[in-house]
């Protein structure tokens, strides 16, 4: 038998958040392409445009205009998947047809008034008044007694589903547990009851020691390609000291996580000399009231090109049907990224 | 409090295959669209392009070439995900850093020579011969020794990652249980062992009582839209009666799913007037030598288009984060298709 190659051999890896396996096929990187590819995008965004309704003071399509905002704006979607209005439950007892009603409350976040401004090209202090922004939102809807769960993430670029170039995110406030929130934190309580410690300061303490998955890394994060990666460039900012939440980051820790958001950003837009498509997203305790000992901050980068800034990784029909799928080592992903200069292409 | 309404009240609804809920935000269509645009399929292809590796006596990129081929043509993949070799497995013991080495066969199944003639436009009689290579693969490569599972697929459309739009399905086989499939079964199987009946034999019980969600039917299969449908237009073909896998098709049944294919597919091309991308796969017993009753054949359809034939949904920030998230109740959509001619647009 062959001595086993990451690089080389099929294999599967099993992601502990998750508790889900998945396909690695290391040496498919070679295929050909003749599939899709993405249209790149403009590169020459003007700073303010006046047909953008998230630029400052802009009418919406509802109407109304934003505030001649400097900074973080934060308002309420006006096309909510979620509202604030209870229904009745509908009477229905068969296990096969289970319908709950679900209340929630959506915002948009823009990042700056700067119509071309992405986290990469912003200055730390700017990036910080986002963490400070996300802060406040989390405080403010966890607070309401119908939302336990609040989702801040961020889809950019055209590829990702992004419907207007103007940086901005999103955050979907619920009061259930979504599907993935409540596996994870299945996975984490499991471990944390079993070890007494997070499963994440264990993952990332064997992380920093072996290095190969490590992207960059800072006094209070550390940005990785999970062992489990499934999208090429996946990664993973975790913080070193275990807390639960944004709101109990130190002014310290969140000069450091603006830190590494930006550092990470960059070389992704450097990877391909592209504005780099990825959605994003924060993983926390939930806003149920409880304790939960069990939750280490963390956010996940999910981007989805694959060979260049028009050929993404398409995870269909077998992910789809099977398990998700990937055709490059996280090793040699975290390695290239690793590499990658931290001085954004647009300044050379 | 307001009464509950399917069409206009925000809801989660469970997967019992899965096991999963998912967020359901049936006032969303309304929505207006700026974001990304898929280009449409070019609709005139050739019947035979000198160009494609999969028309028959062509070349292939290993120098190979395919046979003159007069129907169903199958081959191993010049680019498996898998491969048969064996490796041995590295010693690593942390449940952190878990990873196995994986085994299997990669084929590809061209439906016809026909480079132009996708599942919609072949006669009933040329999709029964699909079905026949789809038996004997289920056959061959789950009689090997290493081989546990077959998972047999479509990705249709270059929106799904189709690198060649001749008409072909892949089927990857390999030694261990994908992580949907296991969860799947073990669904299945604490049904069947609490009822003593299949779930999805209750499932379409009920469903063809209902009626709201049924596409369409014939004697052997039923086409529905299922209750827990994440994508605007999923859909799931069940077979009316209780068996696990295609060998035990027997010729009546044979013919009416191929009769359900080639209708289901026809309206689909026919809801935005182009060819309707999708990927597509069966679930069935593995091919683990185990008796497997709770098994019931299906095959899902999972399509990304949403309002048109360049705008689909994207499954992404939230829905990676958190849950999958639909735009449409599974009513809406399902009277939609139903209401779809059985006559394929291009013959109108
Ligand atoms: O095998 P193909 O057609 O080259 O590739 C396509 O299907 C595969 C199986 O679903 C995916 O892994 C690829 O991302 C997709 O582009
Ligand atoms: O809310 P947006 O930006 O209009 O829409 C985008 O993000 C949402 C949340 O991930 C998704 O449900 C949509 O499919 C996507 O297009």
């Amino acid at each position: 038998m062959e001595a086993f190659d990451n690089n080389e051999h099929p294999h599967r890896r099993f992601n502990p958040l998750l508790g889900e396996w998945i396909l690695v096929s290391p040496h498919r990187a070679k295929r050909p392409w003749q599939g899709q590819k993405e249209s790149t995008q403009a590169l020459n965004l003007p700073a303010y445009d006046t047909t953008c309704y998230l630029c400052a003071g802009n009418e919406r399509s509802n109407g109304v205009h934003n505030d001649a905002y400097t900074d973080v704006y934060v308002f309420d979607n006006d096309f909510p998947s979620l509202l604030e209005g209870e229904a009745e439950a509908p009477a229905e007892t068969s296990p096969l047809f289970q319908l709950k009603p679900e209340r929630g409350i959506n915002r948009v976040i823009c990042f700056s008034p700067r119509h071309d401004l992405t986290i990469p090209e912003m200055e730390v202090s700017a990036i910080q008044k986002v963490i400070q922004a996300w802060k406040e939102q989390y405080t403010d809807l966890g607070s309401r007694d119908f939302i336990n769960h609040v989702q801040i993430f961020e889809n950019k670029g055209a590829v990702m589903g992004c419907s207007n170039p103007h940086p901005h995110g999103q955050i979907w406030s619920q009061s259930s547990l979504p599907t993935n929130v409540e596996k994870t934190q299945a996975n984490l309580k499991k471990y944390f009851e079993a070890n007494g410690r997070s499963l994440l300061s264990d993952y990332i303490a064997e992380e920093l020691q072996r290095k190969e998955r490590v992207v960059l890394e800072n006094e209070h994060f550390v940005v990785l390609v999970p062992f489990w990666a499934i999208w090429p460039y996946e990664t993973l900012i975790v913080s070193k000291r275990h807390f639960g939440n944004i709101t109990q980051m130190t002014p310290e820790e969140t000069v450091a996580f603006a830190d590494a958001l930006k550092r990470l950003t960059v070389k992704y837009d450097n990877l391909f000399e592209t504005s780099f498509p990825y959605s994003s997203g924060i993983h926390q305790t939930p806003t149920d009231g409880q304790d939960h000992p069990e939750w280490h901050f963390h956010m996940h980068f999910y981007p989805p090109l694959l060979r260049s800034a028009s050929v993404k990784k398409f995870m269909v029909g077998y992910e789809m049907m099977a398990e998700a799928q990937r055709d490059v080592s996280s090793e040699k992903s975290a390695a290239i990224l690793r590499d990658l200069s931290e001085t954004h292409y647009k300044q050379k």
